[in-house]
């Protein structure tokens, strides 16, 4: 125990290459799979060089904006003081933007090529049993978790270490320097940066890419040439089995690697302000977070031990939810001893004082805060369950009605997840005050790893199937592709629901971290300005959210046009003569998304920048409440309204009951459904999961800029707040005047 | 000027009644016009039979309402103590509760009745000319306006000069009793609550109406039976053209004479608070906003007489500025006059000082926010502009894309209005403190009469088209009515705009009110609950809409029903032998929409009980400013959603081109631009406005609830913020020992 005691710090990055290990050894089980026939691995090819294609073109995008901003955030590093007030930061923050960006980068690429390896591997796999499709397609999805978790926590863990030697955050005696350690950990938000910023390019490009591309292949291809989806002489088919690893995968997987590697650094933010004696030099608070889900890859590889079934009959979903929550139970059982080995007895944080339980309880807290909201999104999504039928019912009086019920179902499913939050953010500040709130998402983010491989195992499955259809397979393949398929549709739903929490969480620990930094205790939105702010926030999710819907609408046309201009100009494609240009295609959808997506980033990337140097701290405080509140209501609103109108276009495939009557496909209420359906298609892939997105990049970006725009807050807002003191000073003290001459005189001080 | 000086509190009630007597005689020549044949004054007889049946229903359910609410009123007036606080209530409240109710009642009553007659003289007098029909429908519209103001402005002022008295404000000598104004004035936010009360019946209540009878009668008539819209045999028809009366007559006027109220109320609240030695006893800030809603009457009336044509060619949209534009323009002009005459040099509420010119300068802000957001929200739902176009562009490719086009259109709608609502209240706060936010939303109401006056007209020129259609007049008639309509159709956008806008000042200026009765001095949102507040208020006006949404999907299922069964049950409707049951399809509108208001409206009032008596009144100001933030963004985006996608298919009726070929009525685009049209009814006449009332209620309520849930800021909220001081009395004050010692003591007495 000694040893561990005196080594803990570098336990963590070890965790993390534990858990790259076992990825490598896993993507090597996939790739030594079965391929499959020539015809297969051709269209597998195809799909892959797409989905490569799509990550090379945004890394070039990448790659300059990462270059500017690094520049940037190196020239800020090196600004000593304002103002006459010192600043702690240095330029080393454009190494760690840049490492996080690379890592995030990294763990997309990693998981997009295990993805597009599993799905052909699944496909041959389903030949054989639903037993090996499933161990298939799971390991693949298993490469992207691991891979994701796995290089979060060593690029955080690593880079910690590093900075702690190079700030020279420890003594030589043992002791730690408070200052340096604002240094090293200040240092270190820039990795969080960059892996955001790569999020903002693979979630909100790729959903746009995979809309895109899906929207405008049906359009010219099953409404126009009346061929079937996932047909092969459709130019842009490619495209779109090429988005459901963009959007899905990639994005997804960036998307919670930002997410998981900002909730670790804002409780660290959080943890620095606690001044405690313990066995680590005062830093089990700031270690705590990383442990927890540094072990929390260990306790996701044990889960994958349970993701396995007997024979054709098993239930998919019930081994999938064994893993899963193997591996949530045994985190909270090792958290309550680590937290009691870790922590002294008692803590406090501005004032706030509480005791080690309850910084595990804050941690159960989380866990339940993100089952929770995963369940109501399952319920709301989920064929068979009120939801989905009553927009089913609404389908037999035309377009108009299927809408209308969609969308109430989307607005009606806000109310459960909010409530939840809201109590889990009283729940959690009240066991632990704000390193409770923090270390609550920290708990919830700890089993990413599990999260992830049963997110990246849908996608997989879906495409397994699509090339199961491509390559005219016998039906018993295609059925346990579908069955799979069917399992993967529902935890596509419930990580939705996941990635939302997990982003709300998220932010809100950014949010309580972005205070302490920016120098200010309140965010008191009867100030006129921060009530502004807020408004000015709010909007800003509708805003990006058109624009998101729009891009995609864009996209989608030029895509028609090109696939329009391919069975004109190519002849023979209709009669499986000659091939389509499948990859004009992938590079329309590819530049497309890229393009589209400069607006709405440059939105989420520079208001906050704007504000927080115009209006200061407090108002940029209000615009960050603003967005994360209407962002957290938007996200779950369009997620679940698309999620719901999908489902209920699916339950017509097997005939559903409307006043007595059954309907199927191509019957009118089915009709009324896939509009619906294409109506939700950009609200639940694109808009709805970017919305994880922009609140957590403002947030980081702001969290970012708060030592610079600290200083404003000082030299106005605390005049004010020291003038207000004096007021209430002459209310409750009788023998005030004394006092309020010191404090006249601190005043004018300030003012010069 | 001196008899004026003494007796300037007489001549605000003396305004309103000078409003109320040119209402009579307008209303009287309304009356004395033609009313057309025996077949016209047949069909009118029904819609105004149909429209007073709803206004009685509302009526039998809002008594058993007020009696209980006002029963619960009088008993909080008579708490005398809390926790050994002194309240200052009286069981007066009720009253006030009841007149507020009764006035908002009546208003309402008498914009029906003018309208519902004024609607079939219109058709009669289009017969002769367009000037005739304009003037007919205007003086109806003119009713409705003066009815409103006129009676708000009675009320209040004649209250508050009983109120004066009865409660013995002024003393014997001259002086001014500051608690027995803080009664006075408490009392009378009774009259506020009762108007607003009225509005959630009749705005909610009226938007499920008119869209379950519009909604109803099309699927029914239009889709099923294949009969045109307005067709007398359709039995769903006149319940059809009641809604237009009950939604946009009596719906808007009572949310107007809401906004008014409560906005004059809450800047008496405000004004209240500032002590200025002045020719009015100190009651200048407090008599100001009367006094400019007051003239703002007048004025209005003198606008009225710009509103003329010439001949058959002039423009009435012109005229109609011309009227509104003055008005605004004199009420400007006098309201610099009226500033510098009744306040003094210099002001100065919770320790902002301004001069009197600033709240002049407040006004105008206040004007200018309502001016663009009325302009915004025209541009954005007026036909041949960018927005409704490329609705029009993305219905060529079918229903799905239509809608798709139509939301992003809502959603991009609210970003300048939410910038200039921003830009309103930073500005009007920075030239008078809370005083100027408030007084800012004072003098956007103040042309309250003229803008409804303009916003009835719409409604009025649209039953009159409906006429002309149902008795087959002459194609000039119908020509008039259409050219009336056409303007009407637009002032109905911006009289959503204004509402809106109205609305979003209204609850500003009534939370600023709230925070000082509830006794508290900010609403932090970093604190815990507060955040968890504003959450779960954000989540409202999601949940609200969706109710209302629901509410008009299940009506007009009742409607369906109903419709089908006289189609099947009487002979002879379709050969025009036999009447339908028009009465019927009126009774079962009026029920669905009262049972259906249920539970959204009690969303609205208990919410706010509930979470200000459990979690004191800072976490209700954050579940305010989230109502507030997302209400207002909801609200905008579902009224400029529905309004753009309406024009949109209203565009195909004359021909629209895309890529190059025209478009008509039954082409493949109309039908999909049909479907946002149904999907935007609703939107834009349920779920969108009631937001105004929304955000207005829960604020109110909370107005009224502040001083008993204030009781609880001191014994728990004061203790932390002195507990605060104590830190930062420690941190800036070397001799800070006492001091401690000295708040230690005031804690303590404070916790027994």
């Amino acid at each position: 125990m000694d040893f561990l005691q005196n080594n803990l710090i570098y336990a963590v990055p070890a965790l993390g290459l534990i858990g790259i290990i076992v990825m490598m050894f896993k993507s090597a089980w996939v790739s030594k799979q079965d391929a499959g026939d020539a015809n297969m691995q051709e269209l597998a090819g195809y799909i892959a060089d797409g989905a490569m294609a799509f990550l090379k073109a945004e890394w070039r995008v990448l790659s300059i904006f990462v270059v500017f901003t690094a520049a940037l955030l190196a020239y800020s590093g090196t600004i000593t003081e304002i103002n006459g007030v010192p600043m702690h930061s240095s330029w080393i923050i454009s190494i760690s933007f840049i490492i996080g960006a690379v890592f995030s980068a990294t763990a997309g690429y990693i998981g997009m090529k295990a993805a597009t390896k599993a799905n052909v591997r699944t496909t041959q796999a389903a030949r054989t049993s639903l037993k090996q499709a499933l161990k298939v397609s799971f390991t693949g999805g298993t490469v992207m978790g691991l891979g994701v978790a796995g290089l979060a926590v060593l690029g955080l863990g690593g880079l910690f270490i590093v900075f702690l030697s190079y700030f020279n955050v420890i003594g030589t005696d043992g002791t730690v320097s408070v200052l340096n350690m604002k240094t090293a950990i200040e240092v270190l938000t820039g990795f969080s940066l960059g892996a955001e910023s790569i999020a903002l390019f693979a979630r909100v490009g790729g959903g746009i890419y995979t809309k895109a591309a899906d929207v405008g292949a049906d359009l010219v291809g099953k409404v126009e040439a009346g061929i079937p989806e996932d047909d092969v002489r459709n130019p842009a088919t490619i495209a779109d089995n090429v988005g459901d690893n963009v959007g899905d995968v990639a994005g997804m997987g960036a998307d919670l690697f930002g997410s998981y590697v900002a909730t670790i650094l804002a409780t660290m933010v959080l943890g620095q302000e606690i001044t405690v004696t313990d066995k680590f030099g005062g830093m089990s608070p700031i270690l705590l977070p990383m442990v927890i889900c540094g072990l929390g890859i260990l306790f996701s590889i044990i889960g994958t031990w349970f993701v396995t079934i007997k024979d054709e009959k098993s239930n998919v979903q019930n081994a999938l939810n064994l893993g899963n929550w193997s591996s949530i139970v045994i985190t909270a059982i090792a958290s309550f001893f680590i937290v009691k080995w870790m922590l002294p007895e008692t803590l406090s944080l501005r004032g706030y004082a509480f005791s080690s339980i309850n910084v595990f309880y804050a941690i159960i807290v989380g866990l339940v805060v993100g089952t929770i909201m995963s369940i109501v999104t399952e319920y709301f999504t989920a064929m068979g369950k009120g939801p989905v039928n009553s927009i089913i019912q609404q389908s037999s009086t035309g377009h108009a009605t299927n809408i209308i019920a969609g969308l109430s179902v989307g607005m009606k499913s806000t109310v459960i997840p909010i409530l939840v939050l809201a109590g889990g953010i009283m729940a959690s500040y009240h066991f632990a005050g704000l390193y409770g709130v923090a270390i609550a998402a920290a708990g919830m983010m700890a089993t990413t790893a599990m999260q992830l491989a049963i997110d990246a195992f849908g996608p997989i499955a879906d495409n397994a199937g699509g090339i199961a259809e491509m390559s005219q397979l016998p039906p018993e393949v295609r059925e346990r592709t579908d069955n799979l398929d069917a399992v993967g549709n529902t935890t596509a739903a419930t990580g939705k629901g996941f990635a939302i929490a997990s982003a709300a969480l998220t932010s809100l620990a950014l949010f309580a971290a972005f205070v302490g930094i920016a120098g200010i205790t309140a965010i008191d939105i009867y100030k006129a300005p921060v009530l502004a702010g807020l408004f000015v926030g709010g909007m800003i999710p509708f805003i990006f959210s058109a624009l998101c819907i729009q891009a995609v609408g864009k996209a989608a046309m030029d895509m028609v046009q090109e696939v329009r201009r391919q069975f004109r100009e190519i002849p023979g494609i209709m009669e499986y003569k000659a091939k389509p240009e499948y990859e004009k295609c992938v590079a329309i959808s590819t530049k497309a998304s890229i393009r589209e997506m400069m607006m709405p980033g440059a939105i989420a990337l520079i208001t906050p920048i704007i504000i927080g140097f115009t209006f200061g701290p407090e108002v940029l405080g209000g615009l960050l409440a603003g967005v994360t509140v209407t962002g957290v209501l938007m996200g779950i609103f369009q997620s679940n309204a698309g999620g719901a109108w999908d489902n209920a276009k699916k339950s017509f495939e097997q005939g559903v009951m409307i006043n007595g009557e059954m309907f199927y496909k191509k019957s009118e209420p089915h009709k009324a459904s896939v509009t619906g359906d294409t109506v939700g298609d950009p609200f639940k892939d694109t808009s709805g999961p970017s919305m994880n997105i922009l609140i957590k990049l403002m947030s980081i970006v702001s969290l970012v800029i708060a030592p610079y725009i600290a200083v404003k807050a000082v030299t106005n807002e605390h005049k004010q707040e020291i003038r207000k003191e004096i007021r209430i000073q002459q209310k409750t003290d009788g023998s005030g005047n004394t006092i309020i001459d010191t404090l006249t005189n601190t005043t004018d001080t300030l003012t010069h």
